[in-house]
């Protein structure tokens, strides 16, 4: 394994672990709720955004692991959870698979994926209040709302279909996954009480590799099988997605990608060692395509 | 004018202009949503929560108005605001109208109904972290998640049609309605720095006036008109709902509001003058019932 792989597996591991004490066990009444919640949460997934939290608090100089970075990320992996169950949803995109299992609405019922959604939601703040930083919670909720995240969810289900041009795929990408990519980073710069500069620079490398996610994604959606990917491949030119490759091709989106992480190191690069999990986070994003 | 429908009259138009002032435009990109949000919101609800919290934070000595009073009022309105859309899904109480009109998702569409009831969600959480109470984040973070108003969701969808006992209905109550009424009473305390003693009583208030609440509602459900409610009359009863009303008969139910108010009363006499609102507010919980 290398040194990033190493890291990767120990967050994961102990992101597992924080979720399951911090979630409401399976039988506490209503059983039913806190099952599709667990199931939906406890899923196989890479743990990538609360690895993001830890890497930029270590990035500024901090030594991992603090209660508070865990407790962010977890809840951090939460709303993410919130926000792909209801983006599963057969009002949203309507899927019926996600990494290789059935949706929570496939699982259980409609009714249940809502407040679902709605309770890792709710949850997530309370476990951010526990926390005790208003700046956290201001940094998340901006990232969520109509200026971020639920912002990019409508342009992106408005889109399809539609011919749109660069600056709404753009708009898109930078609002529906970008945002949050970049909360996680200044999440941990905040933990860290990083300095001015340094959060700028980090919200920047935040920023890009948000982006340079969701285009590897796209071009995923190409190029992945059913498998590989744990939901249908091809299922955003079926739906007639605003898509980077259905934008500009290809080759562009590649070279783009690429562009994008050289553009991430280079923001961090003023951290020297300290920064070095981030850069290999960074190429990591893009290796995904290779 | 009764000094308390002065007072609820008052408070309704500052909650309506905190409100209007703290959502973004109709116009703010993207459009759909906040055009949602704003046709959610501005559907001529009484503003009961702000006004319980407004008259909770007076009863415990402070001077209204207060800007973290309104703000905080405001944050409970969308919350309400979204646990109503999201609760006349299709996948849940498939409502048609809500105070005499479209409910969202027919007004709009069922994916924008979704995301704007999420949006409200975050939103809320956006303007509380804004006011900065770590402590009032966390009451109203309580009073949601699937141990308060989700939870009772949950079990009010999962008991249609079945033969319930009491203590599910209460726990439906208890939860569905009572525990965010509860917390617009703790959170006026709250931000009135109140002693432990008279939060406790306060507390016991709102949780009889939100259970009383409910009581009313459902006795109104058998015998206003959908005129009168601005939703279909009997509603309840067609879709198997888990009632007071169905479990203990009318007459019943209505002992029981009233016993619920003269508790609740009781609680908060120790107040004397300074909770006379709150008391004219417990017995116009009632009085909507004759």
């Amino acid at each position: 394994m290398t040194e990033l792989e190493q890291y990767l597996h120990k967050i994961a591991g102990i992101a597992e672990s924080t979720l399951d004490e911090l979630l409401p066990k399976e039988d506490t009444y209503p059983a039913s709720i806190h099952n599709l919640m667990r199931y939906s949460i406890f899923a196989g997934g890479k743990r990538i955004r609360p690895a993001l939290v830890a890497a930029s608090f270590e990035a500024c100089g901090s030594a991992f692991p603090s209660e508070n970075v865990l407790k962010v990320g977890a809840a951090i992996e939460m709303l993410h959870t919130f926000s792909l169950i209801h983006d599963d949803l057969p009002c949203m995109d309507d899927d019926d698979f996600r990494r290789g299992r059935p949706t929570a609405h496939k699982a259980f019922n409609e009714a249940l994926a809502v407040l679902g959604g709605d309770a890792l939601c709710i949850y997530a703040y309370e476990i951010l209040a526990n926390v005790g930083s208003i700046a956290v919670i201001s940094e998340i909720s901006r990232a969520l709302g109509t200026n971020g995240m639920i912002g990019g969810q409508v342009v992106d289900i408005e889109s399809e279909g539609k011919a749109v041009d660069k600056a709404t795929v753009e708009y898109i990408h930078m609002n529906k996954t970008a945002a949050l990519i970049r909360a996680c980073i200044r999440c941990g710069a905040l933990l860290a009480n990083a300095d001015s500069v340094t959060t700028e620079k980090l919200t920047n490398y935040g920023n890009l590799i948000g982006l340079a996610f969701q285009v590897v994604d796209d071009i995923l959606d190409e190029t992945a099988t059913t498998e590989q990917l744990g939901k249908d491949a091809g299922s955003d030119r079926e739906n007639g997605k605003a898509t980077w490759v259905s934008v500009c091709g290809m080759d562009e989106s590649r070279r783009y990608a690429v562009e994008l992480i050289d553009k991430a190191k280079t923001e961090i690069s003023f951290l020297g060692e300290n920064g070095r999990m981030l850069a290999a986070i960074a190429d990591f994003f893009f290796e995904r395509v290779n």
